[in-house]
C-alpha cells in the first residue's frame, strides 16, 4: 500500500485524481491540500464525495516533505516548481499536472511561461507520455505530466513522425471542453458565455503550442500551428490534425502504421476505415481514439480523441504513478468510457 | 463467477447494464441481445466498448431458456411478459426493467398500461426496491425493478409514509434527464427539441404515477399528484415533494427520522439542514440523496435525486441482483458520482 | 423621440434592453453607463454589437440628472435606490430593474434586503406587473420592474386569487436558467458546475419569496411557499403552482375564467387542456404561456412559462415604458419566440 | 405587398422563414404548405406560433403555382428540383433552399447526388449568394439558396482567391449546431447522442465538399478537404480554413484586404487583429463575422462565423428575394445577434 497525496485537490483535476485513485487497490490517500479550503473536509468541497471521502484539507503551504510515496500536484505553473523544489528529495515521485516539468529545454519554458525558479530539477524530470518515454518515466521521481492538448496531439502525430512521413507543417486544429479551463470563477467559464456558442482563441499564442512543437521537433523537424477552440460542454479534447505526407500512402496502410505503431499499447485505440473517434466514447475513460484518413495526392485528416481530465490529465498521471511503481499500468484505469 | 444476460442491451439501461457487470468480480456476461442489431458487435452499435466488450448480439426473439444464472429484461413493457413467461423456470433470476412486474394488483396495471399475458407469474414477482423489500428480494426469482420516478418519489416519501406523519394529499415535482426517453429516434427527444428548453407533460396522465400511489398505499392512505418535467440534460432525476405533516416536526427532528430509518442503507445519504441534492453529485452513481426542509405550520419539501440510469434502472437492478444471488449488496456499485 | 438611459449596461438585463430599444422606433439610447468597464465601446465589452451599436460607456458613478427621458436602472439592489434618489426629478421616467422598489412596505423589504436609504420615493414607486397595475403605471415616474420569478408566479395565481378561490396554501416550485444570476463570475454560474446537472437553493429563503407572498397577499389571504430550481440552460423560466380549491372546478371551466381574466393581455396565451408550456416556446419573447389542470378533489397544477430576461425583466421593462409613455404597449416587443 | 408560399414550411428553415418573414414590411405569407401535418395550423406543429401566426397547412403536393410572388422551397434535394419544375412560370421568384439548383454543372450535382429530372431549369439558376453574385440574382427567378457550410467557407476564401493568392491546397474544417441535420427524428440527432460529446463526420464525402469546391475554382485552381464536424448546440457553424499564402502577407494588411472585399456589405463584419468569431455573436442574425491570422511562413488562419438557419440558409434567402424584388436588401434582417 503506497500513501499518496495531492497537492491542490480542489479542482477538477484534483477531483478526478481521487475518482481514479479511491479505486486504486495499492494505494491510499494521506493528504488532500489546499490554501482556499484548508480546515473544511474535501466533501464540504465536493458534495458528491460525501460520506465516501471526508477528509480534511490541509493547507497547500505547509511542509509536507516525506510524508508520501507519491505526491500529485494540481497546482498552477510558476507555483509547482516551488511546490516540487521543497518535496523533492530522491525518494517520493512528484507527478506534477502543471507545465513546470515538461520542458527540457528551459529557454522555450520560459518564453512560454515565466522564470523558472527550479532549474536544477529540469535534468531530473521526464516528460509523462507513457506511449514516448515508458522506460524513463520507470526510474523517474519527477514526472511532467503533458498538457490536455499535447496530449492529444502528440499521440495523433506520433507514428507520422516516428517514420518521417511527413511534409511540410502540420495544422493541429482542437477542441476543448470547458473543464480544460478549470474550477476557477472566470467570466469566460459561466455557462451563459459558453453554452450555445463556439469560438477559437489564442489562434498562434497558445502554450501548449510549444509544447507540441518541441516533442514534434525531436522526431521529424516540420512545423505546427495550433488553434484551439473552446467547446460548450464539460469534458473531452477532439484534435484534428491535417498536412502533408512526403509520399502518398493509402488509408488502410495508414491505418495498420498506427495499429502496428501502438500494437501494445493498453489506452489508444485506431478505428477502422471510415470510423472517426467521438469525445462521448472515451469520456470518464484513459483512452485515446484515433481515426485517419488519407487522400491521393498526399493529404492527410487524423482525428484524436481523449478526455481532458483523464487521458488528458489525471488519468495519464495515475498511468504515469503505476508505471513509475512498477505496477501494472492500467489499475485503477479499466473503467469504461461512459455515455450518456 | 455467475452467467448473466442482458436481453434488450442495445438501449440506454442494457449499456448501463454492462457496464456496471463488466466491473463485477463474480459476474460474467455470456448473453447479449437485440433484435434490431442482430449479428452484429454490440462494440459496434456502442462504439465506446470498442477492444473492451466486441460481444456479437443475437437476436432477442430466440430460445435463450436456461442459460444464464441472471436475466436482466431491457425490454418495453408488453414485450417483457412474454419473454419472462418464457425464461420462467424457478431457477434463473429474472430481473424485469420494464413495468410488468412491477404492479401486485393486475388491475392497476392493466388500466395503466395492457392486458397482461404472464398474469400467473405476478404472484412469484417482488417490487425490487431493496430499501423496502430486501427481505423478499433475496429469495425471489422474478423481481419488477422500480420505475425512476417511483425510485425517486417512494425513498423520499417512505420516512413519513412508513410512520403514518402525512395529512392529505402530497404534490411530486419530478424533473428527469433525456435519457429517461430512451434510445429511440423520437421527434421530442431531439437536441433541438429538448436543449435550450423545459417543460412538463402527462400531468396526472403519466404511467410512473398509479406505481407510485400503489407504494404510498401501502403505507399511509393518501393521495399523490405527480407532475414530471423533462430536462435538458442526459441523466438524473430530482424529486421536489411537498406535502403538510399531521404535527409539525421541525426540520433538524425530520432529519433524523430520515437518517434513522435509512441508518443501513449503503446508498442513501440523507444531507444537513440548508443542504440540498443535486443531480451531479449523483451522476454515474447509484446513490439516492434527500434533503429536506420543514415549515412552523406543518408543510414540508423533500427533495431527493438519483441518476435515473443507475438508481433508477440499472444500477439497482444489480443491486437486487447482489441481494438475490446472496453476494455483498455494494459490489461493483461502488464507484464514485462523477462530474464534471 | 424619447432619450433613454441604461444605467448599468454590461449585464445581461443591459444587453437584452438595448436589443429591444434598438428595434424601437420611438426611442433613442443616448446614454449608456458602466462603472467597470467606462471609456470602452459596448460593442467591445458585447462583441456582438460590433457595427451595430458601438457607444462609449460613462461611468455610472457620474452626474445623468435629467438627460433622458426614461432611465432604465440594472444596477443591483441597494445600488439603485441611490441612483434613483438622485436621478428622480418627477419629470425622467424612471424604471428600476432591482428589487428597491418593488415593495410598498418598506418593513418586508428590510427585513429581506437591507435598510432602505430612500424611503421617501416609495410613496412615488409602482410595482410594474402592466397586467396587475397598468393604470398606475401610466401615470407613475417610478417603476419597480418586478422581479422574474414573481412575474411568473403572479401571473399563473393572479385569476385565482382575485376571485378568492384557493383554498390552503400555494407550493410553487420554479426553475430558471442560469442567466437568472446575472453576468457575473460566480463559481456557482460556471459550466461545469451547471451544465448536467439540477439543484434547488435557497428553499424558505429566497428573497423572491416576499415579493411574491405581498402580492398574493393583498387579493387573498393564503400563504406561499416558493422553491426555486436553477436549469441547465441560459435562459427562461417554468413555474408549476400547486394547490387547492375550496370548490372543484373541472380543467376546462378554470381554463375559461384565465381566459377571461387575461383576454385583452396582449402577452398572456393561455393553453388549451392537455396542452402545457414550454420555455423554449416564449424565449427571447415578451410572452407568459399558461397552462393548467384540476382535479376532481380541488387540487390543481398551474404551469406558466417565461423568458427571464424578456418578460421577467428587460421586456417587462419596457412594457412598463411604453405604458408609462402612453405609446402602444407592444411596441418593439412584437419579435417572435425563438428556437431552436 | 408580394404574397410569399413556404413550401414544406415545418422543419426549421421554414419556421425560421416564418419568424423573419412575419416582420417583413412588404411581405404575406399566403401558403404554408407540408404534406405530413397537412390540415394542422402551424402553429400546433409549433406551439411558439400560437396566437401569432395560425395559418392551416395545406398540401405540398397540390396545384400551388402563380399563387405567390415569391416560393421558398424547403424540401429535400430530388423533391425541390420536382416542385420548381412545377412552379417556374417566369413570373413567381423561386427561391430553393435544397442543393437542386446550386450547381451549374449537372455532372457534379449528379455525381454527389442524383440524376437530374428539371436539367432544363438549370440555365435559369443562379447560385444566390449575394457578396458574389448579387447583379445576377437581381433578375433572377430561381435562385438555389447555398448550403449552411459553403456560406461560411466561400466567403472565408472569397478575398484570398478573388485575388489568386493561395498556394496549395486549403483544409477547410468546420463545425455545426445540430439543426444543421434538420428537423427529423433520427437516432444521432438525438439530445443523449450529442450533447457532451463532439465528433467529425463524413471525411472527404460530404455533399457540400464539391459546391465549396467548384466556387473555389471559379476564382483560383486550388483543392480543398473539407473535414464537418457536429457541435453540441443549437444552432451556428464555425468554420476554420487552413492554408499558404504565395508570398507572406501580415495580419493587418490581409485583414486591409478582407475589409475593402467586403466594405460594402451589410451582412459581414472583418474582426480586428487579435479578435475572431464567436458562433453566439451572430446568433439569430444574418451577419457572418470573419476574423484571421497570417504566419511570417506564409501560412493562415481563417475564422468565419455564421447562424446556420439565417445566414446558412433563411436568412440569406430573404436577403436573396430582398435582392431579387429590387427592395432594400437588409429588409427584416436587421435584428440584433443574441445571446445568451
Amino acid at each position: 500500500m503506497w500513501e499518496v497525496g495531492v497537492i491542490g485537490a480542489t479542482g477538477y483535476t484534483g477531483l478526478t485524481l481521487i475518482s481514479i485513485l479511491k479505486s486504486h487497490p495499492h494505494i491510499k490517500i494521506n493528504l488532500v491540500t489546499s490554501n482556499t479550503y484548508k480546515g473544511k473536509r474535501i466533501s464540504e468541497v465536493f458534495p458528491l464525495l460525501r460520506g465516501i471521502f471526508d477528509e480534511t484539507l490541509v493547507p497547500t503551504d505547509q511542509d509536507h516533505r516525506g510524508r508520501c510515496d507519491v505526491f500529485f500536484l494540481c497546482l498552477p505553473h510558476g507555483k509547482s516548481m516551488d511546490e516540487a523544489d521543497h518535496l523533492y528529495d530522491n525518494k517520493s515521485i512528484i507527478i506534477d499536472l502543471s507545465a513546470d516539468f515538461r520542458f527540457e529545454d528551459i529557454g522555450i519554458y520560459e518564453k512560454a511561461y515565466l522564470k523558472h525558479r527550479a532549474a536544477h530539477l529540469i535534468p531530473h524530470a521526464v516528460f509523462g507520455l507513457p506511449e514516448l518515454y515508458r522506460d524513463r518515466i520507470k526510474n523517474s521521481k519527477l514526472i511532467g505530466n503533458p498538457g490536455c492538448y499535447p496530449t492529444s496531439a502528440i499521440l495523433a502525430l506520433y507514428p507520422l513522425i516516428k517514420n518521417n512521413l511527413i511534409e511540410g507543417n502540420v495544422f493541429i486544429d482542437s477542441k476543448s471542453g470547458v473543464s480544460g479551463a478549470g474550477r476557477e470563477a472566470k467570466l469566460g467559464s459561466l455557462f451563459c458565455e459558453v453554452s450555445e456558442g463556439f469560438r477559437p482563441y489564442n489562434i498562434g499564442i497558445h502554450r501548449h503550442e510549444p509544447e507540441i512543437q518541441k516533442e514534434v521537433k525531436k522526431y521529424q523537424d516540420i512545423g505546427i500551428r495550433f488553434v484551439p477552440h473552446l467547446l460548450p460542454m464539460n469534458r473531452g479534447i477532439l484534435t484534428t490534425v491535417y498536412g502533408r505526407l512526403k509520399q502518398p500512402i493509402d488509408t488502410e496502410n495508414t491505418i495498420a502504421l498506427y495499429a502496428k505503431t501502438y500494437k501494445d499499447e493498453p489506452f489508444i485505440r485506431i478505428m477502422e476505415p471510415g470510423i472517426y473517434p467521438d469525445t462521448r466514447f472515451v469520456r470518464f475513460s484513459n483512452y485515446c481514439d484515433i481515426g485517419l484518413k488519407t487522400f491521393d495526392d498526399g493529404s492527410f485528416v487524423i482525428v484524436s480523441a481523449i478526455d481532458n481530465l483523464v487521458k488528458g490529465a489525471s488519468g495519464q498521471a495515475v498511468q504515469n504513478m503505476n508505471v513509475a511503481l512498477g505496477i501494472h499500468e492500467t489499475t485503477a484505469l479499466t473503467g469504461l468510457p461512459q455515455y450518456p
